[in-house]
């Protein structure tokens, strides 16, 4: 039995966790990211025990906890390095749960987390080389390398941030042309708007939209799209350009077997899965030679809690 | 003890390994790839009976062979899928020697070979995760995970041929953007003799060629650079600024702790490391965490024998 825990910018879920991925007991608690972080983590070791407490699990049959954090942690002594949504910069978390559970605690990036979650109980499970790609707010990519997670020597897999053009804005990372500028949720929706503002012609993405841009999202964009409005394709079209990119690179580099494709943007199903699939099959180097499949994630909300859970069962 | 075999465009090369990578005995034969397939690969058993012979070790103690092919394999049944340069398409290689030595039989790529050497007795030596990038005609990478080195899924791991731009030549796979068209050894020479021909200024890279581009190979344009040549410099600036890119994307999939650089470029040595190095610092994601650093490789011409002998001990 493990515990998992799933801390975002909005909640922090926990859960006990049976080894072969299924949630016991679940309970959550808004994180408040802008309180004092050690008063973040005592909700968050509070929460622990509410869930052990109401699994009824004798807590001597607990083997871990793992946690995914919106950041990067340091992979030898478990300090969370930066999660900017959370405002934490260097804090001592593995040590600080440590000083209420004695028992291994792993902490890593949440795109890590989901991946192991999909290998374990979802899209990627029995793969031995596999990827499951986040496309959100930005892009995340947690990695699965001969059966296990690979998180990095420093735990700063970013593949979000590998550079795949140059484009019209900067990265949050100061850096100029990362794939989530080209090829997330956030960069579907800033060139939309921007070829609305330049093309002046019509789309029925402003019709949605009532003539408020600010109220644009990706799915308004996709929904377009997948009516046939041009602008909203163009747009797209431009989204799969540099997606097949980003895909084509992790596929040159390591060569896994499936690539899941996860978070918001992957709510367009197969509508996108077979418009990439088909661009990514197009730019391969070999005729002869497979590459990677295309699917999309299976798991939901819960990945999170699942796969900080796997944590323990990985290491 | 191990057999390992480098085969080339020019030259076959086949050694008795010990299991520290110590080379007993090297013997070579030309490839003349001209020839039919099964008539190079006649020559490459002979070369095998050699060395054992002459080894005197017996034949018993040979505990399997490895070959390094440039081109790729399939990692299952051992069959060349392509080797451009040697006008192999569908090999069955391993079938082939197996006919005549029956013992584990592996096949991989080069690149991936010799980041094995490097990994068992260079640069790479005591690392967890690794990569040793060859900088030559193309590029190639070989990448250690875990300890091991690893060929992806269907034996395709060409970093080469990651996209990170758009350039003024398509690559020889026909596409645009390949990593390799901006900062291979070729590319160099391309860029230079693009901006020679448009710029007209003076540069001494005319002299060390008596005006005959023809000429121009990479180390007359590092060597011109290093004697200041304005010329030379912004072709090699131009080269650090997607070599730089290639190595963040490397680092933001893989995060590995150490890029051991190889192949013909890299003997400009630490003129080319110490600008790499600055610059992949300066384009860190996260100042507070440490990214790989960036070495020579430290094995030469013997790195595909030890390689490719060291794949027996790494399955």
């Amino acid at each position: 039995m493990f515990i998992g825990i799933d801390v975002g910018g909005t909640g922090i879920k926990a859960g006990v966790v049976a080894k072969n991925g299924e949630i016991l007991v679940e309970k959550s608690c808004p994180t408040l990211p802008k309180r004092d972080p050690r008063i973040v983590v005592d909700d968050l070791i509070y929460l622990i025990h509410e869930v052990i407490n109401e699994s009824k699990v004798n807590k001597d049959s607990i083997e871990g906890i793992g946690i995914g954090i919106p950041g990067i942690a340091d992979p030898i002594n478990g300090d969370v390095i930066e999660c900017v949504n959370l405002y934490w910069r260097n804090i001592p978390l593995k040590e600080w749960i440590l000083e209420e559970f004695d028992m291994p605690i792993y902490i890593d990036n949440d795109a890590s987390v989901a991946a192991l979650a999909e290998f374990e109980t979802g899209s990627l499970k029995g793969t031995n080389n596999s990827v499951l790609l986040t496309l959100g707010t930005g892009i995340g990519a947690g990695i699965i390398i001969n059966g296990k997670l690979h998180s990095g020597t420093h735990g700063v897999t970013e593949f979000g941030h590998t550079i795949v053009g140059e484009n019209f804005y900067d990265c949050t990372c100061n850096r100029n042309g990362c794939l989530e500028t080209f090829a997330s949720a956030t960069a579907l929706i800033k060139y939309t708007k921007k070829i609305i503002n330049e093309s002046k012609e019509h789309t029925i993405i402003l019709d949605k939209v009532e003539n408020d841009l600010d109220k644009l999202d990706a799915k308004t964009i996709v929904d377009a799209a997948k009516e046939g409005d041009k602008l909203a394709n163009r747009a797209l079209d431009r989204l799969i350009k540099y997606l097949k990119i980003g895909l084509a690179n992790i596929i040159y580099t390591i060569d896994p077997e499936l690539i899941a494709l996860g978070g918001g943007l992957s709510k367009a199903g197969n509508f996108l899965i077979d418009r990439l699939t088909k661009e990514v099959n197009n730019f391969k180097l070999f005729d002869d030679v497979d590459i990677a499949k295309i699917v999309l994630a299976k798991l939901g909300n819960e990945a999170g809690i699942i796969g900080a859970a796997m944590l323990c069962k990985n290491k």
